[in-house]
């Protein structure tokens, strides 16, 4: 079977593998469509060579139908339109016995820690699968992870309806956080500097402020009566982001670190002090944000076709990530097996 | 009468002056004891000139006893003993109407930003006062405005008995959090590196950390079996304490930052996204938060005669705040009028 996998220096290279068999308790899934995330990005860059192992099979938001179960396998047939919840916890740490197994100190990031779904037959645990509601396409399903992710920082946010809600940076994460806040009653704005992305956004019906010729905190401010934004949510990773984030905020407003800050940034603590601001972590998701991600894509919730640029063959996943990397794409997927 | 005030230029004179007559819903206190606090220093240094007007009288931790009352005061008399919750809020702004009036985005500090109680009668509104019970000490009750900063510090970072807790910072402050979470039912360790303030604390029965000796981070590991701390309250101020701070909480774990930081400070992002942390802002208190702080005073459960290293008369206040600035005196009470 075919496979693309990273093989270091920059490089994705396609290749002919054998298929893994699936052991007792996991399945075989025929891959649809594999999408490409920022992680991916880095791994490609060489950022996460400490952590991952070459050649690497990677991808983890994907779509797919299974083909075949290993033994002690049940609920799940040959056929089953499915998705995977990429995360295999260890249940005995301390985060784990606490209720956090999402982010088990031992986490296993399926597609990062071990391979992933740019492959055409890909097995994995069967307590990872996500069954696929009848009505949603498969292409749409392969955006169930990112939507997941939304849908945990938004829950993690714990907004309520009519709250003023900002988020910081309108790549993919940031528009499904903007939806689903959304979705759950928020009013947003979402501040994004490159305009192509902007008119994007505003033709999906938000607020957008473009961060270089509007005085953000002042146009919060005025948007907000005074108050400041109920929550802020910091998708971009920027460091000057960051330092702005917390000048939007409300007396005792929340601020969610979406993105990742590889340095140490510089934050205003004298504003989160003065205002008792509340700053949360969001990593991942749990079980139900994935069951949540599912129903909004088969509601139709998500703007899928906004958000999906292109689908590629496997043979196009290098001119796809320099696509991305110019920003140029928005979501590519990768159609690995494709609607078989 | 005798008062204490600033005149700028890092210069304190006692001087004196006409006391200001109580108006209606006001009341006038003879000042009993004013304790000296690091916001005081930071006025006496200069740092808040663009603030305060000048002469300031200063001071907002107190206690005393009624001497007079305007017309309409209805509750209390001539002789009462009480302390004062030195804020006052506008009622109006967006922060007071979603019940956040504590941080009043207007908000009054009595001691800063209007005269204190380094005076003999000091008159404010009514509803500031809060009555000491018959078997405090006024010299105890003058801590009542520092504890309700911890006792409120305590609760904002929602901790439960049985909770692992780190101080970063063993001045007063942090010796009133330690305490204070200790009677909630944590087990609390105090990170100090001054070794005469890390005996005084460990005398008073907490777990001490000298972090020039010992590596706090895996000190604090080994503590909480692999976990982290539960809860972790920044109260040093210092720039290596907030940069370190993160790797000492546990998934999910809280980090409250009570200190001050004047500039921006280096957090490490990645940790708090990683871990799923919580940071929040904690400044002042809330009624409720005063008036427990009174009866912990009351219930002796604060020890105050560790704290109190002196109690000068009001003439000796620039060689008290000399000492404060050299870390030889823990907390000083200026006796203004003394138990009259």
């Amino acid at each position: 079977m075919r496979t693309a996998r990273y093989t270091g220096e920059h490089t994705v290279e396609t290749a002919t593998i054998a298929p893994v068999p699936p052991k007792a308790g996991e399945v075989q899934i025929a891959v649809a469509y594999t999408g490409l995330c920022g992680t991916d990005l880095h791994i490609v860059h060489g950022n996460m060579d400490a952590r991952v192992s070459r050649p690497l099979t990677f991808g983890h938001e994907m779509s797919g139908t299974i083909a075949a179960t290993g033994d002690g396998v049940t609920g799940w047939s040959e056929g089953d339109r499915v998705t995977v919840m990429p995360l295999i916890w260890d249940g005995t740490c301390p985060a784990c016995l606490a209720g956090n197994s999402h982010i088990c100190q031992n986490l296993v990031f399926v597609g990062i820690d071990s391979p992933g779904s740019l492959q055409e037959l890909w097995t994995v645990p069967a307590e990872l699968l996500v069954r696929l509601p009848a009505g949603l396409g498969l292409e749409q399903a392969a955006l169930a992870e990112p939507v997941a992710v939304a849908v945990h920082d938004v829950r993690r946010s714990e907004l309520t309806a009519d709250d003023k809600v900002v988020v910081i940076g309108g790549g993919p994460i940031g528009v499904l956080i903007a939806t689903v806040a959304r979705h759950f009653g928020a009013e947003v704005a979402v501040i994004e500097p490159e305009v192509g992305r902007r008119s994007q956004i505003a033709a999906l019906g938000f607020l957008t402020i473009d961060p270089r010729e509007i005085d953000q905190v002042q146009w919060v401010e005025t948007w907000t009566g005074g108050a400041g934004a109920d929550v802020v949510f910091e998708v971009s990773g920027a460091a000057a982001a960051v330092a702005g984030a917390t000048a939007l905020a409300k007396v005792r407003g929340t601020l969610v670190v979406v993105a990742i800050h590889p340095t140490p940034r510089e934050i205003d603590l004298q504003r989160v002090f003065w205002r008792e601001l509340r700053l949360l972590g969001a990593r991942v998701y749990q079980r139900g944000d994935f069951e949540t991600a599912v129903e909004l894509l088969a509601q139709g919730t998500i703007p899928t076709e906004a958000l999906i640029s292109t689908v590629v063959p496997l043979e196009g996943i290098s001119e796809a990530i320099t696509d991305l990397e110019n920003g140029r794409a928005l979501k590519v997927l990768v159609s690995v097996g494709g609607e078989r």
